[in-house]
């Protein structure tokens, strides 16, 4: 293994369950067969580049506490070159199906647009190579529209429309080179399209502006003919006070107010959706219910601190019923789970990065087997459906029927409805049971 | 003043910022002009029927403090007969316009639906003469569809159709009711209109559950030709774990869903809005610039505690900014600002109710002088419109008004926007200047 | 099992893992050998009087959805007796070794503090003859000095001496009642022993009053030789916006400032802790490392919502690594796991306790399985030991033992430090792997 | 005007309320007598160098967009000078008395910490220079224990003693600078001293390391004869998950366990109080009855954010009663007021901060009128005094004074106390009344 980044191992292989080798998964088994499909792809895992490529280990208080290669001074474009084939070692060892990147992942942000422009084609020739070399494909690609000081103010967002013009320029950009290397879906996090104050900024045009954008993407997924899905990552604030894209319930209005909701999904990230005050089963299924439901930022937010910790999930029971909600609606079409997790500040060791990802694949496909036991097992679908019974017989389907109000309101006067147990807690040990 | 339930004062007068009675406006001053319409015309000022005359100062933890002739044994109409005397004494003490009631706070639950709607019909007209004889009117009513068993697991969203159906009786009869005493709004609050967990819960069905009935309660107000507006509350959670309604967005996105975006529109409480993680001024923002604004439930929350405090306003600071907004989008059309807030449970003695509201109603009083100062002033306007100036230029024009993805990017390729400052700080001081 | 009111089962017993009866245990074994003692002894399980038998299922926004048979107008001491049996018959029936109680759960408020004395007594009695028939055990006592009016602005706290010489009546007579029990512990939780407002508040004077008060209390339990432990119960807030005895480090420095830091532990409740921003395994910790660890009040909150849901803990994963934490420093000494748990609202058939308690008690034997296998594989513990080693080096000693700063300082001089990684993912997985 | 950074004055006026110069005191009048002393001089009032000199606009998701002189390459130490020349046109421009800072933020970080010491050294002298020259004095010196990698894991609190020894070489000679600077406090901010997981934390060694650490800080503060204050800075959490010092309680009951009560007082910062779960005036109070007030860090967080944003202050009402309190406690003895507030990040114009220290300022000295109003109406004192009256009488000093809970158990028995309103809403009007 010389010349290797991560030394300790060079792959990361299915030893199952009883294997103490800490670089051995223990539950991912990606050709075993769930509810008919392979292990691997019903979970359709993505590595991100940024995380674990771009991050130094700085935080708002410290300095960069990581020390890889290709975070040293140098030419920007060799540098790039040595951390993507960092990360298609760690890709190929992890054995993972998909990676994801943002432009400025691949390459350098230089002088000026036009340059980064021209470094950015040159690394997505330099990703096909590798992506053909190893056979890793790409589950979305997407612009950093947060970074670079011109997007202080929010890109599609900015009081100054020329900033809308430069985010034109790099989506346009990153949706091409997206379709070019067969991404499966194109992603947009509206990082800075918010507010930091409502005394300098005009809500209603802002909003505007913002459908607009996403129209003109959406019609230019179509001339270039990109078969993938466009996805919205919802979050509620940071870096902003407040982020438009607030939670799924909220780009579902507002992909209605555009007229792209036939167009356009989420992207569902955990440590978005408990900022945003909810659970991540709540937002998976206020998105399958609102039939927007696209793909998975995987991740696990700290139930004690208001901001995004993206630490890697660890908890399988956590994720088991979202998962089984996933499943019951037939599984990830385009979507799939992308790792958008990084390690502590003090993890510091390249294999730190192994052992992460290794323990959160794990954690998927345990709570993915759970998963298939609660769909197998079914008395928890049942046990709703005989619940909302009442609304498969006549009243219920003349309600929803018809009915006028003078006319249920004369029914109901009638009726002494009688209460029946919610039964939580058998259904939480019901729960405890199957899994 | 003998016979009288609060006997601080039989009126409440103004008598200007330098008096010092305690049961004296300082600032409300109901003939005073204020943007073209005399400041009671403005704020629309509603005392609200449920925190100040049905409560009795219980709390999840402890038993009731208050001790009021009516909350004792007896008949329960005659008790809700001495209620309402003691209510329209308060409005008339405070001189206040409106007033606001759920159905079950002006009559009792009794043993039957039937019963309850003949004693409901009952205190309806007795509603009447007090209103004939005081002048007070209505600014809503409502049906109180979460405190009887019955809704434990929600109305219009339960499991079973017989509680939609005593849902549809209360809500028919309340907004008859509404009707008949001329109110000018009529809202719902859907209290349990969420889950407590989603085990056992059918978020789709639920959610079409609700979008049903607020289209038969759209289709009934036509019926009737109530010419007032349907109103919905957001509230993101408590009693439940979630509820649909959860902010101004949510309930956005679930009108375009239904179809209603143009027949109902949101009523804003303060203290819901933060605990949905949002600013009074972001919601009132948001209900403007989604066309949806309709009224307000003015009260204020802890900062600290993460339930619903309903405590009364008392820094006007805190709302000259949303009244502006306000007054600067047209002020209210059949709204107003009806004081959902309620005395601590520790305020035992009848006055001080007087003195809650009288503070309230002032800081009411006091924002909106500020807020006409800030519109008067126009700095903040300017700025925000010099701010966006570019998006009027043809630049702006061009990318509002049809351009092409690749068009804007090209465009974009070429520029090199420079960064201008926010300003957010000087703004804040001009706010502080105006005010 | 005639006359019985829970007629799921009339004994919950240990079947095993593979066991699919829902009143069954599948890991509560109670005899089985864990880390040398008996599971039942290292857990200690007790279940609450009060959430099971004295809450009719209301909520701030709705009434009792909950009808009991003692839960029913009539004689309040033939009641209380009702009540009694239903609650033996329920400890007997889970086949716990302890119950927990207020003075006011097992007997009623009547019209005078000297009434509801006899009635104290009288029950006391009553529940002696339930101990020596079942061999139930009392974990501990307390009295319940929120839920009366008089305790409205505090009990200890109270702007008015009178109510604190009534709490004192209370206390007094709790305590001797849980000695004269056989009680291992005696609990003290401040429900009101806090503010709602600091414009009425000496917050100084109160912090004094609760000083003087608990050790009063303590001189009482020495001079009628009760030889439990006094334990303080932390939470933040709610009732009362702050509560004094706010979380377990604040209750430390309490304890240190009236010198009763010998005298008093503390009784930590989980949902408490997370209300008052930490973990559950935080508030262990620091009990532990401040000398003053006591028992547990064993529950769980809702994550999204911010008051006090007091749900069962169903989640093994989230008590494995306390639970191990409270093994490697002994375990219990007095205390035990007490579960001030309640049934969701909607939970309203007699049986649902049953599955709610069996859920409960499962997941902490579960855990404490789990918690075995980390103490038992001990690499964890090592890991912590070596990651410390420079601390039992020559420097680390010198450091602790001594060594002033600007020897200190004239050391650091020459010092480079490397970095070491925290680790923090493979020791999450760590734990995956062994529990 | 010529080579001035901040072009907008070269001196902030007091202009009084009807001003209308943005860059002059409405309310800021230093000679103002208030209470006994200058303005100036009750609100000793001091700008911090890092927000404002040392952060070029980075968040966690974007790069710098401040462009200021000396944040270019070059030199470090003369780009640290022309960074003093501006930070004391800052402060003379400002008219403010005092001012604050980390030894990293006056002199750079350097490849080794001897030549970082000897920057240091170096620059101490040129700030004892400016100090000489514009009379401007050192509120408080502190050392920066958590920006370089060596303290990702803790200074004090490190699990390597090396690091420990660092910060001890860090804090002697920012100490010792402090001192020969004529510093009136010292500070100490735990930024790292706390844990990201306890997985590998030792608690309990931790704690002890922490309290070892600032024995040696205050013994060494007597062996140099430094005649100032030390301050411990409360934080609960960010950077890392958990922080010791987590709020005024907390660090009360460390400073009892470690014997330092009487040695150490507390730096309070605002948004270090809300982010902690405490309203800034709870945080003042409790220091203050617990006798361990020192300083203050002001700044405001945002209701809605769940870190640390540092605003600047702009609403007086929210500082008057805090001030007040301060006031009737005797006022500031060492400490200040330090504005550790930092201008937003598009805040990009060298003026802005100016124009965020104006408002900041002139928000203090209106507070501080409020709060002087308040204090000499005296009715709010007068109130709380009537409300705990009952302690003065015979019954509450007897229970402060030695009666034995028995006795006052007795005496309980025979009380029926009133209820006697908290008349909360009236003294929320009554401050608003006053101030």
């Amino acid at each position: 293994m010389a010349d290797r980044y991560f030394t300790g191992t060079d792959r990361v292989r299915y030893e199952g369950p009883d294997s103490d080798n800490p670089l051995a998964y223990r539950w991912y088994d990606p050709d075993r067969m769930v509810l008919g499909k392979r292990m691997a792809d019903q979970l359709r895992i993505a590595v991100c580049y940024w995380h674990s490529f771009c991050w130094p280990g700085t935080d708002p208080f410290g300095s960069g506490t990581i020390d890889r290669p290709w975070m040293q001074p140098g030419d920007p474009v060799a540098m790039a070159e040595q951390k993507m084939a960092a990360a298609f070692e760690l890709f190929e060892t992890l054995g993972v199906p998909f990676y994801t990147f943002h432009d400025r992942d691949i390459a350098p942000e230089l002088g000026s647009l036009r340059e980064t422009q021209a470094a950015f084609a040159r690394m997505t020739e330099a990703a096909q190579a590798h992506m053909e070399r190893t056979g890793i494909k790409l589950l979305w690609g997407t612009a950093n529209l947060f970074s670079h000081p011109r997007y202080m103010a929010g890109a599609a967002t900015n009081p100054d429309p020329e900033v809308f013009a430069c985010a034109a320029t790099q989506v346009r950009d990153a949706l091409e080179a997206t379709h070019r290397l067969g991404g499966v879906n194109y992603v947009l996090w509206g990082g800075r399209e918010g507010y930091d104050t409502l005394l300098n900024t005009d809500l209603t045009r802002e909003l505007d502006q913002l459908g607009r954008f996403l129209t003109m993407v959406v019609e230019h997924k179509h001339r270039i003919g990109f078969p993938g899905m466009i996805l919205i990552e919802p979050k509620p604030m940071e870096p902003t006070k407040h982020q438009y894209d607030h939670d799924v319930a909220t780009v579902y209005g507002f992909l209605k107010r555009y007229g792209l909701e036939d167009e356009v999904r989420v992207n569902i990230e955990v440590n978005h959706a408990t900022l945003a005050g909810h659970s991540f089963e709540h937002e998976v299924a206020t998105a399958l219910a609102l039939g927007i439901f696209g793909s998975i930022d995987i991740n696990r937010g700290d139930p004690q601190n208001g901001w995004d910790t993206d630490q890697f999930p660890n908890d399988a029971n956590d994720l088991a019923l979202p998962l089984a909600r996933i499943l019951e609606a037939g599984g990830f079409t385009t979507g799939g789970f992308n790792f958008d997790a990084k390690i502590r500040r003090q993890s510091v060791e390249p294999d730190d990065l192994l052992h992460a990802h290794v323990g959160g694949i794990d954690t998927l496909a345990r709570a993915l087997l759970s998963a298939e036991k609660l769909v197998k097992d079914g008395r928890l679908r049942r046990f709703v459906e005989d619940r909302y019974a009442g609304w498969t017989g006549p009243l219920g389907r003349d309600l929803m029927g018809g009915m006028d109000l003078a006319s249920a309101a004369d029914a109901g006067l009638a009726m002494d409805p009688k209460p029946r147990s919610g039964r939580q807690e058998m259904l939480e040990n019901l729960v405890n049971r199957v899994v």
